[in-house]
């Protein structure tokens, strides 16, 4: 018999969440195209199988995984797309790849946040410049650091998608030894609390660095969730379970764990650090610092009342001071 | 004009949150009884205004708190009787007291766990044993370490009562600089998940003992909460947020701080401790070792399916490996 061939995936992103979904990946039976944006990475790849910049302890398996620099070659022949960069820049990294390019593709959109000129997901900007079908398109989430990942720690991921095929069969190419993914089937509640998530980190750094303590976290998180069932149930009715994995799980992680580029960069800002100079200090992007832009935009029309995203807007938009802005968001909380 | 009269309670217990609740309640106008076992500490108490043996930075206020060892001289005169001693001590503490001694009387109950011989919540315990009207029992829940009340760190709390009037009054006692208490009103859901979720706590515990990361305790965290409503919903069914502080903030609280004592207890048998050697290095008592005996037990005329509460029962009582148990349990989540 023969065995059956592998599942042939591109990986779009060169950072420590796109190193890890190589990992993963890996342990199953496929055959991946890595497209990197810097030359010099892919080639360090190539000669010493890890990524120089992320995540560097991670073995990356020649034998399938092929790295590249060119989008159009990272195409070709493939059944999966994966995008793993951060929402800022998934227009830059996709300039060259034209909807043909797509077709005959799945989709699997690993971002969590919204492309910003536009306000819009990821996935719905997939469908609508590059013409992929809705049903072809899915989201990874869930509670999941890249570095622990790097460390075979046992994690979960959600594969949310509008029908029930893609995320299915996602889920099972992500599922592994220390891995276990399941599918869903909410793709939207999915994705906007996976932006949201970022912005709460976002605050419960800044109050971090203000001084407040854990009793607060744990009201400040409580009280996010409540905003993002509010925002989510009104943008998109359905019913779900916010506690699930792939809502509140994926909330917890970023807004509790020391690895959490939001809450780190909250955390300065609540210290004091003006935005440009804690960009600079963690040279790295926060995502949550786009996505409250967006949503707070976004969320013009709808008028859904979320008192947590708005104090992290006017903090980071308005210079609202984060005590000020705290002091009267904590008024509000019970 | 008169100023109005304090009001006079009555806090059992010389603990922590004791200490803390007293603390919160010398805020208010407040004439306050406070009952110790030891007379070494009241007399401490009462000539340095500090408890010696918790929260010693706590400053007493001579004013309004008067110390005793006698229950009935405690209860005598009260109009709120506060307990705040582990639920496996609250019969002890109040032997002496007779049913005639809470005639009139409130009863606030900050105790987060069942009485071990009757598997009972401490509120139904008090209306059967002393024949408290059920109207006049509160409890007072919400994610509120102590030692951050203590440093006057922002906090909230629950005060759940099956009535609105008896919270409501309690939640003003409590409403101060720091604290911003409000009233519920589901005393069983309230009561029966701050008696889980030290269980979940203790989960925690274990398995980053074990060497779980975050992202698996992201996802316990998330099917505990799964596992809390099903139970509560059986139990007490109730239209409840459990997103809402009293609920899911207390869990976090408990599962995510490093002063949870469940937590520290659960981290402890992870790692391979005994039950006994773990008692005596904590050299205090973890609610979450009694509460899951008597919740597995309570359960068994319900069989609402509990994992994780299974998995930290069969560890702790059935001598189920600490590993083999999360092993078997790692595969149920999701």
């Amino acid at each position: 018999m023969k065995p059956h061939e592998p599942t042939r995936l591109t990986v779009v992103g060169g950072g420590s969440w796109a190193t890890a979904l190589v990992k993963i990946f890996s342990e199953n039976n496929v055959s991946i195209r890595w497209w990197l944006r810097q030359q010099a990475d892919a080639d360090h790849i190539r000669k010493y199988h890890h990524n120089p910049s992320y995540l560097s302890d991670v073995q990356i398996n020649p034998r399938k995984v092929r790295v590249c620099t060119s989008i159009r070659d990272a195409f070709r022949n493939s059944d999966y797309i994966v995008l793993a960069v951060p929402a800022a820049f998934i227009a830059d990294a996709l300039t060259g790849a034209r909807s043909k390019d797509f077709e005959g593709k799945h989709v699997v959109s690993a971002i969590k946040g919204m492309i910003p000129e536009r306000n819009q997901l990821v996935t719905d900007w997939v469908e609508e410049v590059y013409g992929v079908p809705a049903e072809r398109i899915c989201v990874i989430a869930g509670p999941c650091h890249a570095e622990e990942v790097a460390l075979e720690k046992q994690s979960y991921l959600t594969i949310a998608s509008s029908g029930p095929d893609c995320a299915g069969t996602v889920a099972q190419l992500l599922t592994c030894r220390f891995v276990q993914a399941s599918p869903l089937d909410d793709i939207y509640g999915v994705e906007y609390s996976a932006v949201m998530k970022n912005i709460v980190a976002l605050a419960c750094g800044i109050t971090h660095g203000l001084g407040y303590g854990d009793n607060f976290q744990a009201v400040l998180v409580s009280n996010a969730m409540q905003e993002i069932r509010r925002f989510v149930d009104t943008i998109y009715p359905k019913l779900r379970d916010l506690s699930a994995s792939a809502y509140l799980g994926d909330l917890l992680v970023t807004a509790y764990s020391p690895f959490s580029r939001n809450r780190t960069f909250g955390s300065l800002i609540g210290r004091g650090y003006s935005v440009q100079s804690a960009q600079m200090e963690m040279n790295m992007i926060a995502e949550g610092y786009y996505a409250v832009k967006s949503i707070h935009e976004f969320n013009q029309q709808y008028q859904v009342p979320m008192p947590i995203i708005e104090a992290v807007y006017n903090i980071l938009y308005e210079k609202v001071s984060p005590g000020a802005a705290m002091n009267r968001l904590k008024m509000l909380l019970k």
